[in-house]
């Protein structure tokens, strides 16, 4: 009964935060706190990463940079960056810019099937608090050097064995990753199935759930999957603080939630690593010669494209799975884009910090009102 | 504050029910309404289909017969039954049996690639008050006739545009299968973006859940995703009511949740249907021969095992996906175990009536307690 009349107030409060998410920045510290008290969305995830809402941004190498983990760091989330193609001193720059943009926590991400101990030093210096790792088991010595830097260390992984080998490691945050998420993709479980499991397997260990999520409702299903956060991708790919192409987030805002598919195409920089892009005409063209794709490029293959890293121009060689930038030009249509099925929720560009507090708003108006209305 | 203080009560309310679910069977009317609505898990599609929990059981052929469909419409779900191989009489009898075991209401689901209209007559003219259809179009003269007599109309897709055409054709519940579905499997993306996407585009028309779901946390994943309700097919077939092949029950005890496949290979009776089954090695033996199974049996195909259809021996030939009941005799290798990825979840097997009332006290407790702790 007691639930039942709080549920109209509790109602009210999320829709007065919706029609005006901003309103708060204009106001003064106490009412700012107040409007923070009722937009609480919070897990013992956001004790540990000292945020203030369990939501972060996918690591996304160059499509994600400091603006877009800025945004999210402001909003109340946690902004994740991926620069591993650059120097150290190119990482560096990206580090600063962030924290030039944010004084919130965010972190960095690696992928350990390629070199990053050196920028891994570059967190240490500047103060990263949270770095996490992607594709192959973590050296144990690498976990070591991050706690003794007070750095908390995640992975994310797509299968129960994994995490559990994760959690005896000392990882402290797993990110448990469904099929159905875009870029590269480990596993072959959904996130329906695979974060429970996950949960169940290394708990207390905090988790985190990756894939097919971009709205509120994908976020509270998240959490009752046992999740204490969520990782969003695509959907923070369709924002104006993203680097994707213009025509990369066109092609996101018109793909429906068939429009994916998970390939091999893009192996020549990074074989036999599964990958979901969107369906375009030149991944149907190339259904069945996936093979092909899987070792370097030849000599003599052709430019196809150029992108810019650090200023300086670089070619793009057929079936390499650069992300495709704003600094991207060339044959578009032979490029790679990374899409999760979540793509199809995706209609409109919106700014990262709004899409952070519409989660956080969404998914307690989801919880206080829907759901509690069914087990009264 | 009220939500707050409101929380022990229900909490505990919930870990009663949870001590000892069967008790109110032993009680005095009052005391088991009582019990029922501290219990309660009521969304609209409760009343459209006259049950108490939104929990039914998928339709699984001859896995799931009169004893499943029963002990689950007598735990308040809603059970299903699918006996399409049957002739009209053994139909009719499989429905008098499921009648005689409950008072409850059931449902009957047919596979729209398979003759089902003298058994759908059985449906009107035995009072079954709901059927369900799957892969393909369901003429509008069934629908038609469906509601004339008074039954409710479902149908289960795998995609978006499918949910829509069965709205505008007058169905009245849409299932929305993901990928990760055991059993055939007509769609590729999974229950995570397909739920909300269908709820969307098909609003107010109530939709169901199915694929990935064995547990009280895949039931308020669903529930915030946006679903009425769920349907569970492999938690069900673990169960003693299950008519499935005590050998196929060990095997699903077994399986982690990596150690399904979605294939072509059991196309012998039913061609180009995906579906998803347990990886076996005789699965992994035909890996890249699926094509191959495509066609039917040639007269000289040998008999690889048998089974028993209304008390008359049948000869099983290769890659025929006949459901292995405990009727089935033969080469036990060679044969067909559908199978969701929510196999890796289920490492016990439990009556029917028990997993519903686990699924709803359980969906109680983690919407008062977890989920609303998260979002104070």
């Amino acid at each position: 009964m007691l639930v039942l009349f709080a549920l109209p107030v509790e109602s009210l409060r999320g829709k007065q935060s919706a029609s005006n998410p901003h309103h708060c920045e204009k106001r003064g510290n106490k009412e700012r706190q107040l409007w923070r008290f009722t937009m609480a969305l919070k897990t013992p995830l956001c004790d540990l990463l000292a945020c203030e809402y369990p939501i972060m941004n996918a690591p996304m190498r160059d499509l994600g940079g400091p603006r877009l983990a800025a945004a999210v760091s402001n909003a109340g989330g946690f902004g994740v960056i991926q620069k591993q193609y650059d120097t150290p001193e190119l990482f560096r720059e990206h580090v600063k810019q962030t924290k030039a943009l944010t004084e919130r926590p965010f972190g960095a991400s690696f992928l350990l099937s390629f070199p990053y101990e050196e920028l891994l030093q570059v967190c240490f210096d500047e103060g990263v608090p949270y770095v996490s790792f992607y594709w192959g088991d973590i050296p144990p010595v690498i976990i070591e050097r991050c706690h003794q830097h007070g750095v908390k260390v995640g992975q994310q992984v797509g299968t129960v064995a994994d995490a559990v080998e994760c959690k005896e490691a000392g990882v402290d945050i797993i990110i448990a990753q469904g099929e159905e998420a875009g870029g590269h993709v480990i596993g072959n479980v959904s996130t329906m199935v695979l974060v429970p499991a996950v949960v169940e397997a290394v708990k207390p260990v905090p988790v985190l759930a990756a894939g097919g999520i971009a709205d509120a409702r994908g976020v509270v299903a998240a959490l009752a999957l046992g999740a204490q956060g969520v990782v969003l991708g695509t959907r923070f790919l369709a924002t104006p603080e993203s680097d994707a192409h213009d025509l990369y987030k066109e092609k996101l805002l018109s793909a429906s939630e068939l429009d994916t598919h998970k390939s091999l195409l893009w192996g020549a920089a990074w074989p036999d690593a599964p990958h979901r892009v969107l369906r375009t005409g030149f991944v149907e063209a190339h259904s069945g010669t996936e093979e092909e794709g899987q070792k370097p490029a030849p000599p003599d293959a052709p430019t196809i494209g150029t992108r810019i890293v650090g200023g300086v121009k670089k070619e793009i060689k057929p079936f390499q799975g650069y992300t495709v930038d704003q600094t991207v030009e060339g044959e578009m249509d032979k490029l790679c884009y990374f899409a999760g099925q979540s793509v199809g929720m995706i209609n409109e560009l919106k700014p990262a910090g709004d899409i952070v507090r519409e989660l956080v708003d969404g998914a307690r108006r989801l919880i206080h009102g829907e759901l509690l209305a069914f087990v009264p």
